[in-house]
């Protein structure tokens, strides 16, 4: 199975700071698009990449890129109020259609994630370098394939609990931080059709994004969000399966 | 305990149609803060109740009126979109500082409710006055309290499947109708530090807020949407709890 | 990829009572192995099969058979008493290491389903030849792949709730019954490795299991089911990961 | 509300070690009962206390004890396998009938308590005297009222991830470790009428029971899993609701 990915990336700060180029030279969509692009069938799935960023048109979301996208990864971080209420309308009406979403790191505090989930998305931070482990809790989800009992980040941006999300239908990975705090840091969600899953790690001034297992992770989620075939689904008024009396005429429509 | 209840209605239908006003004289709220107001302590709490409705300034939701607020339950249907956004806005704050909310019956289509699922909350629909039977499909559950195996609604609107909501934490009651569908018609969740209960039965020209079960399952449910003393929550840049290296500079913040 | 599936039936009905033997003359386990069979890769999967059954030494289940299954259909009604603790422990902790269980109709009742469960998994029930309409919750669940809005069954045995069971990690179907029932008629659950899934219809002397849809679901959830990779797992006594002072002797171990 | 809560332990490691004893004097099941017999009404409830020991005849579980118990607490750690199966299967019946049940940090490996969750309940563990702290991740449930952000445990045997649970309906505390390790540390569940929780906290070498914020959610824990007034629920052979042929005769049994 061939899926279509478009990679998205606001791209100030690898152009902004020099020490975020020379960590992301090609930009943090360059390195997740390589993560994709890397794949040999581990997943099961071929990937089929493209990327935009915040300064494109559109940002580069237009109607007829999201028509072509199975799963979108969004990674944001300084400028999401940046991003127009229209193009986020729109990834939301594409996700609610089956579209899969990959939420990376900063972007919990994203217009897209926070509309779809309906919370604050607010968690705890600090910048201090320090070590995250990621444990899988559910060793039998396809987003954890491959992986070892956990991930270890050297230099990870701690996010800690409590983090205002609805609870997650499943948990797939929980962080350890050195200094003291845990959070859940692999998180699954359907809304409407698409499948929806939050990813913690990744941060702009460490090289998070070249660690092999979590680009191992980054193809396993783009894989298990890419919609299937589905069944029907119809909404609006509709005339009765069974045979019933259907002249209630006290309707105020 | 006693909780502080505000009954909100768009009530309009009750003004415009005489069916209506008949069947609600004092309006789908006045029946709503009637159930409220006849507890005798079967919910373990007493409700001290009060009325907001759209046509009043800020539709009767003030910040006042909101601090005060242990539970708001929310009917709307035909005025969705005439409930201004800022008080939208201040109602979903509240509900994520712990506010409970009960949205009933057309309410699945309203602001609030939405912007807390994140989808778009359509479904089927039809007029038939059919019957509908919400099987108790979690009789341990508080909102159930009292109830029967089943509720009997003699004439009601038909809501089916696909109900594109998130999948509910609680799934309380389950929906048979005469005309051959299903509906998921008792649904909790948690938003933030706030729990949202949906209930499905409620229509302006059926008298379903008179029926005994129903105003039974109106008072469980704003019991148990009631906030309780919670746990502290933070969330920001945050000192480390362990004694960790800090030094970091590359913060590009 | 191939999933290799064991298809298990008690298979006495067929041999004791000639109506049964009419509608199911290979057995209900040839009639779900042809299911399979049939397969055309819609599910991505191509399916291999075998069949074991009650009166078999050790039912079929020898260590070998579920050491080379993916997945285990399960079928019984009238003898799960017969079904030997040891070859249910065995099972079990197939499933627990990651083989895939689907749990058909009656299978309710069955010793493993239970023993996963942790409940009665009573219900209420009635031989009627009833219609069964089982709607779509989830049309974007894989178990649900390539059906319409709802699956009509013409002549179906009822079952309603109240279900006990845990609730289910994702309700796909959910049916509505002519006799005025509803039921939660496609549960799925994870335990350990092993994903479950409960699957109502079907029934002796009904011809269900020849009926195209039921035998795409069937299809759907083997592939679903099927064990992935899957990520490391260890448990037992652990030394620590980061360097602590482990020189506490008040063990009373 | 009064609660009437049965303080279950092993009662073995304080009969045979000093260091244990000393600890406890009055027994863990002593400790426990303390906590809840402390109880200012900050739970809205009473509770009424006794305790019951492996060594009594039936385990001091007896029918009438079990009839006359809303809570059952349970302490458990090197004679799981000295619970006789026939208590055990009562204590099960009870609790799908309604009655809640706390499992406590060893009681992972209880008999009733793998009973109900299906799975092997395994874990990681070391004894270490490590700091363990519990970070509520659901800061609205009731177990969390009152506690701080966390709770810190200053001397705590680790429990680590994987721990083989169905995930828990609704995760409250995330515990980090020392060592590097996380654990989900309380954990609620339904399983039939019943309420079962899990609580990591506790271990017969280090004074986790007498520590106030462990006190408190033990209290909060036993007032959430008392059964409420439930609606009714019936199973087997059923009469439909609505008028239909009933005339098939195609049954086999």
């Amino acid at each position: 199975m061939t899926i279509s990915v478009t990679v998205w990336n606001e791209y100030r700060h690898e152009r902004e700071h020099d020490e975020v180029a020379e960590l992301y030279p090609e930009g943090i969509h360059g390195a997740i698009a390589d993560a994709l692009r890397e794949a040999d069938g581990d997943t099961g799935s071929e990937f089929e990449v493209r990327t935009a960023t915040l300064d494109e048109p559109e940002h580069g979301l237009t109607e007829d890129v999201l028509a072509e996208t199975d799963v979108l990864t969004w990674w944001g971080h300084a400028a999401h109020d940046e991003v127009a209420d229209e193009v986020v309308e729109r990834v939301r009406e594409h996700v609610l259609d089956g579209m899969g979403l990959i939420a990376l790191h900063s972007a919990h505090y994203s217009k897209i994630f926070t509309a779809l989930m309906g919370t604050t998305c607010s968690l705890k931070w600090r910048e201090a370098a320090e070590t995250e482990r990621l444990w899988v809790v559910e060793p039998s989800h396809p987003i954890a394939a491959g992986v070892d009992e956990y991930i270890e980040v050297p230099e990870a941006e701690m996010y800690g609990e409590r983090f205002d999300v609805p609870q997650p239908e499943t948990l797939v990975f929980n962080s350890w931080f050195e200094g003291g705090e845990v959070f859940r840091s692999g998180c699954c969600y359907t809304r409407g059709e698409g499948r929806v899953f939050y990813f913690r790690p990744g941060h702009e001034t460490y090289p998070v994004y070249h660690q092999p297992e979590i680009r191992q992770v980054l193809r396993n989620a783009v894989a298990w969000a890419a919609p299937g075939e589905g069944a029907s689904s119809a909404t609006g008024n509709s005339d009765p399966v069974e045979p019933i009396d259907t002249d209630d005429d006290r309707s105020v429509h």
